[in-house]
């Protein structure tokens, strides 16, 4: 029995630390694994390639679907309290890494989905240059949390203004102009604030044209909105400085260099290690 | 008589507060009754929806709109000097939100600019965390108003450059290269200055591809100029912290919480009562 | 002789400044036949309203060249130094205002370039609240002067990259794919990396759409560099206050309320009137 | 031998540095060979052009590759450690230079990538205002370096976004809409989060579109996150203050004015001679 919670403590400080050699090899291994099985899956739907190297690509995408189904059940055996990294985001994410393969055995053609991989890509932070990167992406999402607020106020008046000016646009220029419905002019009034512009739908008539106009100068400028809310928040912020070290309870990730037990759910952190 | 009274102060802290439960509600209920008369205006306009449930959808336009103007009446009742509501920004958003429906027994097709209902979400701040976003929105508006010289000078000097150069290009390129007249070349030198570039207008000529290039370069450099701009006041103005108060007399906004008296007009304010 | 001084000096008060009722009525009299004959040039140019308004849109526009030129002159006989106003910025811009309508004459379609007079509107900032936009124009100036070396270093490097890859391009789509040579390529590149995809010339090969896409990551994430550069230089410059006065001997602007000389040439300052 | 050393110390101060006369018209010589040559071979690729002058650009092309080589050769001559500037950043640059136009002797049309020479042009800041500009460069240097990590971050969610978005659209619109395979789907991902939008593929189901109308304003409002990251370390920088000067051995730039001996090495530097 001492011999197993030592085994699931060692495997733990593997897969879900990146402090000592071995997390960091197994964490390196997993990053060529994502690159490559997303890399299959991409390759794959490109019609010359899956002519000639389909059933290797196919054989390649089963492999490492094999591989996270395995990484996934080891993760939930070695964490303290497996139903919250099941229902955490990484949890779900994971889950959603292998679905797509075993769901295409059904469904032909939802093998594409299983891109869905490259989202484990943000442990990559924890493998190169580790605490470093972490920091910086914590700081930035401290930095966006708190700016989430304005531009919620920011987004409501942005919907607004795109609902009344297409359903404007789909009064002014009608159906023979390409304005067919009122969610082809909203559509369209997306396209055209944002400075996308395809040009699949636009304006014919003057009226629709000047419209138009002001509908791209309000765009250019109300963009200066969440830049200045954004610059604004990181320029405030402090820069925090956190270690790779996870909460073996509750999977809470971000502690300081100093923390001896979790800001989350008190639980005792497991000391911390030099990288060597 | 001072039974009249009370019903109107009960129904005004009900209508246009949402401190109190009943108040809170009656918001909530609102935004539910905006949201689905925007989707059914929407749907309306989609000629596949429209042939099967049109029936359905213009019975439940009627209903909002009915519903829409009776609250108008009670908000015209309720208040202390109805002239100032009436036309107040959210007085002429109300009544325009229910005309279009009445105007579309004359005008068929007109009631598709019954979106403008959606700018009456804009209330949504009121119901959701409640003083959180209405003080952000504040704090947003007050930054966004002190920018408006500087964004005035930048929006004069964007105009005339627009105007040169629209008419720089229909002397270049001609009617047939699609720069049929100065305002259609105008209309291009906004597409472009503005990074949208839908395409449907675009030089031929050499010459006129080096100016648009120049045109690029310096609208992708300007953008610069707004963004700084509202950055810049956004760091310097402190955040207000205002409740969702509102003056019976005058119908002003966000009063802080140790606020007694209107600051617009005075008047004495309602006591705070703290939310449940 | 003492009479055509003070009437010089009168008219140059009323000219050149707009802190008295005259100046002030002189000004928006300036401004309203700016605009009146911006709009007849480009009223002219659209087909259907030429054939119909022709006659009257070409009496218009010689009247306002005619009054424009009346002024031009007057300009110059009431300033101190005629030489440094025709070749200042103004003078250059009030001259050019009246040249291609007599131009027009010997090459006919070159009225349209009239239109330049639309730059004569950055006077209106000296009649519309007067010195508060006046200062806010300064302050923009100065920020944008501060500005210039970092956006010059920053410009450089976006052009030679636009080169570059505009080259590149070139060699590896070739002329079948639009990108019929360097010059085009180079058109493209900017069209690119300042986000106006107008689509005219857009990559085939799997290569070239793969150099597109980091390009355009490039030019999206590089975009924040001279936003960056002007936030930060709008925020530490220091906002100055000015008057609407202008120097007699050499046309300078922008002196403070309490100047008593000219910040450029030493020459007495009028006082200051208090606008009523 | 003492001839020599002096011969070569003398060609180094002209060659490397731009603080002596002799030094300056040098890098003036080079500039105007860069532009002349970069512009010889934009020209040169244009079909009307070619076939009239295609003799005479031919020649320019040469002689400045000519000029070039032995320029290089005098540069690796004259340098302490040939090894650190062969293998440095620009004596990559000025190898590549050189070598389109020896390489289209065999493989011809490849002469176009000479235009590598326009990366030369950043020794045009040694030039114009010397210091000056070198200390903006470098402050803008710093600035954006420490931005990397954040960035960095911030790149790869945008990617890992596109990824994701590109399959999915490959999923829902398939083939028939122009979304022939996943990394045409990531193609115009990439298009439209870029705001670029040139509408060679767009999506055409309403599902589609929706997606891509979240996209878009996601674009638009991440836009905000590298703005906001370089505004705000522009803003904390301090700006230094180097001059022209460079290590005889390891070829260091940006030394202060008061250093003596280089900050990377540890050699003597030569004393700074004022520029006249």
């Amino acid at each position: 029995m001492n011999q197993t919670t030592s085994l699931r403590e060692r495997l733990y400080v593997i897969i879900f630390e990146a402090d000592t050699p071995a997390g960091k090899a197994f964490d390196v291994a997993l990053l060529v694994a994502i690159v490559g099985s997303v890399l299959a899956v991409v390759l794959e739907s490109v019609p010359g390639i899956a002519e000639r190297y389909g059933a290797l690509l196919r054989v390649l995408e089963w492999t490492f679907t094999v591989l996270f189904t395995a990484e996934y059940l080891l993760r939930v055996m070695c964490v303290g309290r497996p139903g919250r990294y099941v229902f955490s985001f990484f949890g779900l994410v994971d889950l959603l890494a292998v679905m797509p393969t075993y769901l295409s055995l059904f469904l032909p053609g939802s093998q594409s989905l299983a891109v869905v991989r490259v989202m484990r890509l943000v442990r990559v932070f924890r493998v190169l240059k580790l605490a470093r990167f972490l920091g910086e992406a914590t700081h930035l999402g401290a930095s966006l949390r708190s700016s989430v607020p304005k531009i919620t106020v920011f987004l409501v008046v942005v919907v607004s203004l795109v609902v009344v000016v297409g359903a404007l646009l789909h009064f002014i220029e009608g159906a023979e102009h390409g304005f067919t419905s009122i969610p082809r002019g909203i559509y369209w009034a997306i396209v055209t604030i944002t400075t996308v512009g395809y040009g699949d739908v636009s304006p014919q008539t003057p009226l629709g044209q000047i419209i138009a106009s002001v509908l791209m100068i309000c765009g250019y400028a109300i963009i200066a909105v969440p830049t200045g809310i954004v610059a604004a928040e990181i320029a405030h912020h402090p820069k925090p400085n956190p270690t790779t070290r996870v909460c073996r309870e509750c999977l809470c990730e971000g502690h300081e260099a100093t923390a001896g037990y979790c800001k989350a759910c008190g639980a005792a952190l497991r000391p911390r290690r030099e990288p060597r």
